[in-house]
């Protein structure tokens, strides 16, 4: 069948569909290694209904539709692969409701983690979770991101409220209501948080949103190995001191933020820590976590009262993997996710540390330590097989290893293209269940083909 | 075709399968008001592969087969409305595995919360859902239950790391890996938390558990109108204070309570709070609730030191629908459970109070109100129609105004039968979506038929 593409340049208006190359070739790929595909069209979405128009013409036709918010996501989740169209839903980009005292937002997909949380920021309150990048909220709720602040407030999953889908078959459905907590009917919105725009585009989302604490304050705390390092975030998880952040930062990844930001941190292994509450209650976590450091091999434990100290610190954290990209211009990033249950953290991490060393891997250590998650981000050369196998081995090696703990190949990137093949090992008979759900849900094969789910 | 119960009676063994009349009719029924049926058999399994034997046999015979933990349920969830096997899963108690640095244990669904909790103790450790009665992890996970310290832990579906299911199709899966966060595939566990034994039968469980906080304190604070109670609890919420629980018992109810369990509770609505952390943040925590308490009019604000007097308290709150049930021998109990944004609380809980007075309902208002959740509980004559119907309207009224606020119309009962009628309006086109999952994964609907999205 010929693909009226005037029909839908006509539905939305000529502006909001585009064929242009390099509009094309900026949809074709995502920040990763994984190579690019050209997508037929951009389709540019401005309202629901421009959505629902999109979705009703690739079902007419059978074609692929990809949402893309950010572009951000490290698996290669927003290639077209198949072609098709790409969605870009970044100018749905309105905030549509906050309610303070329900401490509840309502946005559109295409609303950026900063945008939302200067706009938040009057009213006391603020929206946790943070991605390194500065993706959009629909597309954080896709992949079920999380990021720094997650070991005190949880991911996408805990804090996306609801959910409005656009659906294959063109329906639009809501799926929970704005109450604390339900027990009617299915829970929709954990299925779709997480399910990388293959079960539906969100069309409006509803975030939980917290009161900007009254008082924060960071830690460095140095030591002489990684190991010493995370056997004390063990210690502090099981005392139970309040921790907001918690984050590993290795001796190679010091050294490139030294050199990329010009800062002066000791290069040797170093949590980043956050505390956060009243002044009072601080100053005991901070000095807690102060001793059960100590107590476990803390070289130099170094309080930051200071806000733009403080700020100082997470803008370093946050910029790492950008530091890492700026140091080897024209090789493209990788960075492997496992997540594994915080007991066999040191022994997870050792083994990266082994394999890093042996395979001579160009990167380090970066790890939201608190949840039992971290990342060797590293740099390949796509086009130099020995390299990129090299990168390969040491991501199976860390996967085969979480996997056989209890653990899960991915514990925020999501699965896009790069996790797929770990899906059946990981996920056993319930592959299966969640093959049928997307058949069930997609029985074209319409959203995002190829990822996730399909092999 | 003829049922040949004999091979199922071969299979599992004799002493497992019942046609026993006063077995058969302690599983027709749960706690509530809805009329009892009859299942033709019950069957008591002690293992995995009890389940599966079961399910093979239901398939075959194209049965219902109905889960049933402790039969505490308020919805008639366990009816077997359509005769069949009763599945009582209690003699499957035994808790397979503690992993304290993990903050994980693994179940099997007729353990009780109590027994878990004595069990966890000697860790320091505890599991905080805590429905009223002592009900099953299994049937708590599938009504999606919580508590009393919802407001501080969340409930069931904030819980449940990981659950093993056996499926209509007699497939066995896992539903989540035990790392703390993944990205990986759908969420499976999340959409059978609260499924009410319609999607699976749940044999293995995994639970979150937490460190028994270093210092628990009470308080009781008194006011003269439910209303300024629940504004109060609104600024508490607002105010960030960090509370472990936080209930309301109004006057109805302190009156009954008084009488039943010889208590001397003054009979003013009264909000019953918990607070929990370290000896220095506990008291500070304490002194702000009575600050903001007192400035919303609280007539008088008892704190609670000594451990002794704090159980009596949270007994007292815990045995108060039971203080209920004896205060009206002959008749049944009912429970509406309405949960709306906490801004819409004063609301709601006004027109409750006018329609208890108007109805001259024999019961009182109760609830979890730091997450926007109450009951009226209240004892009906279910063969005295007109009783029956104005327990119903008064029902009828309070979902009408929750889902006109964007609440539910159970914030933790769950369905069964008694909120079916509710779940297109609550719901809308996501309803078909449930529905289509449902025949996906029972498409003999031999799973609790005539439940949850059942009409
Ligand atoms: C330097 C760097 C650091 C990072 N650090 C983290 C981190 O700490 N934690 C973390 O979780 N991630 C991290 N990421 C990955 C990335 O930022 C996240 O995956 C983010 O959630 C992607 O958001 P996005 O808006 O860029 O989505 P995109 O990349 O545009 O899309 C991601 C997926 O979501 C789908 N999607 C997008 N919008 C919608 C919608 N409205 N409806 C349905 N599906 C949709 C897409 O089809 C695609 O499958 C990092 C990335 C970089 C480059
Ligand atoms: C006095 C009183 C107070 C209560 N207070 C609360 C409260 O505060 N909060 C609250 O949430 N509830 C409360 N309840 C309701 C009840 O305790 C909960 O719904 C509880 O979770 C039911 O657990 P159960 O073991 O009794 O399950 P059951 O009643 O036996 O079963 C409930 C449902 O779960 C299904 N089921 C049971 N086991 C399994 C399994 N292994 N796999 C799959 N499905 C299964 C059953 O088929 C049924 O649909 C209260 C009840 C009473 C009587």
């Amino acid at each position: 069948m010929n693909i009226d593409w005037v029909w839908l340049q006509n539905q939305l208006g000529r502006d909001k569909v585009s064929f242009n190359e390099s509009v094309r070739s900026t949809h074709a790929q995502d920040e990763s290694y994984h190579s690019p595909h050209l997508p037929d069209a951009v389709v540019f979405a401005e309202s629901l209904s421009d959505i629902c128009h999109t979705m009703e013409f690739a079902r007419q036709y059978s074609i692929p539709i990809v949402a893309f918010g950010a572009g951000s996501s490290l698996e290669g989740h927003v290639i077209p692969i198949k072609g098709g169209i790409s969605l870009d839903l970044t100018r749905m980009n309105r905030i549509l409701e906050v309610r303070p005292d329900d401490f509840l937002v309502c946005v559109e997909p295409g609303v950026t983690r900063q945008a939302l949380n200067d706009y938040l920021r009057p009213f006391g309150l603020f929206f946790p979770v943070d991605p390194g990048a500065d993706a959009t909220i629909g597309g954080m709720a896709a992949t079920n991101a999380s990021g720094t602040t997650t070991v005190r407030y949880g991911g996408m999953k805990n804090n996306v409220q609801a959910l409005e889908v656009v659906l294959a078959n063109g329906q639009i459905i809501h799926t929970n209501s704005l109450a604390a907590k339900s027990s009617s009917g299915y829970h929709l919105t954990e299925l779709f948080v997480g399910s990388e725009g293959t079960l539906g585009i969100f069309s409006k989302i509803w975030l939980r949103i917290y009161g900007i604490p009254e008082q924060n304050m960071a830690a460095a705390a140095e030591f002489s190995s990684v190991q010493s390092a995370v056997k004390t975030v063990c210690s502090l998880i099981g005392t139970g001191v309040l921790l907001t952040r918690c984050e590993l930062v290795s001796q190679q990844y010091l050294e490139i933020i030294n050199r990329q930001l010009g800062t002066a941190y000791t290069e040797t292994p170093t949590l980043f820590l956050e505390f956060s509450g009243t002044s009072s209650s601080i100053l005991a976590d901070v000095k807690l976590a102060e001793t059960i450091a100590l107590e476990e091999g803390c070289l130099k434990f170094t309080a930051v009262r200071i806000e733009e100290e403080r700020r100082k610190l997470w803008t370093a954290r946050h910029n790492a993997a950008y530091a890492l990209m700026r140091s080897y211009p024209g090789l493209s990033h990788m960075s492997t996710d496992v997540c594994v249950p915080i007991s066999k953290l040191p022994e997870a991490i050792s083994l990266a540390e082994e394999w890093i060393r042996r395979l001579q891997i160009r990167g380090g250590i970066l790890g939201h330590v608190g949840d039992g998650n971290f990342h060797v981000s590293l740099m390949v050369n796509p086009n130099d097989k020995e390299d990129l196998q090299h990168a390969q081995e040491l991501s199976h090696h860390l996967v085969d290893f979480a996997l056989s703990v209890g653990g899960t190949c991915t514990g925020e990137h999501g699965v896009g293209l790069g996790k797929r093949a770990y899906q059946k090992a990981e996920h056993g008979t319930a592959l299966e269940v969640m093959r049928e759900i997307k058949r069930l849900l997609d029985p074209l094969d319409i959203l995002n083909p190829g990822k996730l789910v399909d092999d």
